[in-house]
């Protein structure tokens, strides 16, 4: 039972859709009725109502502040998850481009993403971890990148297998596109690095089903005309998320829990430093573990958002997940296409979590080494 | 203040996002800190946690119920809305169609979908309600409709002008895709009169941000092999909506919608009635007003779910929807294409709450003529 609460509440280590901060929640059930002063759920309210346009603006002009997003930025709020931003990106930026798109592949999701960019036009990989499990991501150096260049797509954080690059992009590279959905918000960011952030809020950022898309306003010239309604970046920036009836509900909890981190945490950086803190005590376990637990990340690119890890064999893993979900510590279950150990420590996971986490890895070693 | 209730709620009557049913409403708050054994909150967990699939197969197995929809259907649960389907449906059915999409277009939704099908392939206009400003919808016989047809795309019920189609598609045409999206679950359907229907959740269904598509599996073997990702209409089906991580926040909804359409008003047959008995206080009271409310569909074509009318002026409009605003009945300006007053009384709009709305436009003519 999660302290504070008078409800029956886990620690919950999914890798999204993924745990919430409690005092967000604890608004959305006060409200769920009725929005204050409006006499009507935020469910019920027309998205162009003025209530629903207050929240709107307020999500927007929050995250503005939390990552000092440049004006010359649009900040979107779409549906369709990361999974439609691997196709929207090169339908926006590659269908008329004269060069390549090039293509960074660090794990599962960017390997993904180029996938789908190669039915949209020419795209090329720059670089890929294949050959050493995505262990690890490459030096800036180590890129080949020709000027003659469409975008770069990077991920900045791989949440399958928990490599995470730990600075950014060179200011000279040609427009970085970043699927950020696994570290948004996890750490101050420097916008003006990128030409386009995306990122599927169900990790640090909301609920499933809202998608946050921060662009600069010069790559809308480069968007067709013939692109079908919805997949166009110019229709959603020309009506401000309102080209069609957007998920009101996600927005307004993105809203919540930007407002979170601004006053309850204080900013992304104090965020960033809880996030250090919190990922060196299930690192420092498998550090010091003798070989019990076997990180899958090369240390210097370790993520700090998903924590994966294997233990001698699967039966041993299998037991690992057992006990752990009867301590109250669910969904470490690494992805199905990987196996193993993955632990999801995102924004709202309290230190206590990872510290009960932590606590349970050891006292598993020590009984079963 | 709607009675039962100790928060204060109006009577909402937007064209959605749109009302909840009361229940709905207050168990999804009862519940939002933790889902009944299982600890963390409907928003926090994975799409492929056992919790979640209970849900998904639970709403899957009511909407079928409900609408009784054959085995040889799939329900989905998608994202983008229906400005998303207006692209999905040609991209899916029409790029490699030897025969044209046909559109019969009654109202603003249905002209914006073809809008979208011309962009994909060749589409043409069947029938087409302007010349009328979209006041009535075509007797079935008097739409040409050739058998070398892709398909044939019609709106059930027009939102912006409220209108309806009173009944469905002859049986002998080509297969019909039907824009359900504001009647979706208001009355009983035949589905095997139509190949796919789709409809937005966010008037009838759920909240915004999740897309209900109802399809006939034959329809998979015409899907083209290379559609992006998300726009495939068979990576859905083969995925069970888990292609990528759904709105489950959404489809719990629709479950719990579901269920209290099942459970406290007993099946679709008692909704309908629900529903004519609703529209037929407010069809009434145009009627019975001396010309001072004048309703803008054909009587034989009027909405059940929209009901749209002028009054002499736009100063009058605008004191109607400012003192009905007073007694708590919102969100009656009509769409800002057309203007006007619009009344939607969807599923979860209670009787009294249109009752209330008519004695308040028996008042207002009362006090104005």
């Amino acid at each position: 039972m999660v302290a504070g609460t008078s409800i029956e509440r886990v620690y919950n280590f999914s890798a999204g859709p993924a745990m919430l901060p409690l005092p967000v929640l604890e608004q959305v059930r006060n409200e769920l009725l009725a929005l204050p002063g409006c006499g009507a759920s935020i469910l019920e309210i027309s998205h162009r109502s003025p209530q629903f346009l207050r929240i709107l603006e307020d999500a927007q002009e929050r995250l503005r502040q939390l990552l000092a997003i440049p004006d010359h930025y649009h900040i979107l709020f779409l549906q369709g998850g990361s999974r439609l931003q691997f196709s929207m990106v090169p339908m926006n930026f590659l269908r008329n481009a004269a060069s390549p798109a090039r293509y960074v592949i660090t794990g599962s999701w960017g390997k993904k993403a180029y996938e789908e960019a190669v039915r949209e036009g020419v795209a090329v990989v720059s670089w890929d971890g294949k050959s050493t499990g995505y262990d690890r991501v490459p030096a800036w150096g180590d890129v080949p990148m020709p000027e003659a260049t469409a975008y770069v797509h990077i991920t900045s954080n791989e949440t399958i297998e928990g490599v995470q690059f730990p600075d950014h992009p060179p200011a000279t590279w040609p427009p970085v596109v970043c699927d950020a959905s696994s570290d948004f918000l996890s750490r101050p960011v420097p916008v003006d690095r990128y030409a386009l952030i995306y990122a599927c809020a169900q990790k640090n950022a909301g609920p499933a089903g809202v998608t946050i898309v921060i662009l600069r306003d010069e790559l809308l010239s480069r968007v067709p005309d013939n692109l079908p309604g919805y997949l166009s970046y110019r229709n959603h920036v020309r009506d401000n998320s309102l080209f069609n009836t957007p998920t009101t509900f996600g927005i307004y909890i993105v809203g919540l829990v930007a407002r979170w981190l601004q006053e309850e945490i204080g900013g992304l950086e104090n965020m960033h430093r809880r996030n250090q803190q919190k990922a060196k005590l299930l690192y420092d376990v498998l550090d010091q573990s003798d070989g019990f637990y076997r990180g899958h990340a090369h240390p210097a690119h370790r993520s700090l958002m998903n924590v994966t890890f294997r233990l001698k064999d699967e039966a041993l893993e299998k037991q690992f997940l057992t006990e752990a979900e009867r301590q109250g510590l669910t969904s470490l279950k690494g992805h199905r296409s990987v196996g193993g150990i993955r632990a999801s420590i995102y924004n709202a996971m309290p230190y206590e979590g990872v510290a009960a986490l932590a606590q349970f890895m050891q006292d598993f070693a020590a009984r079963h080494s």
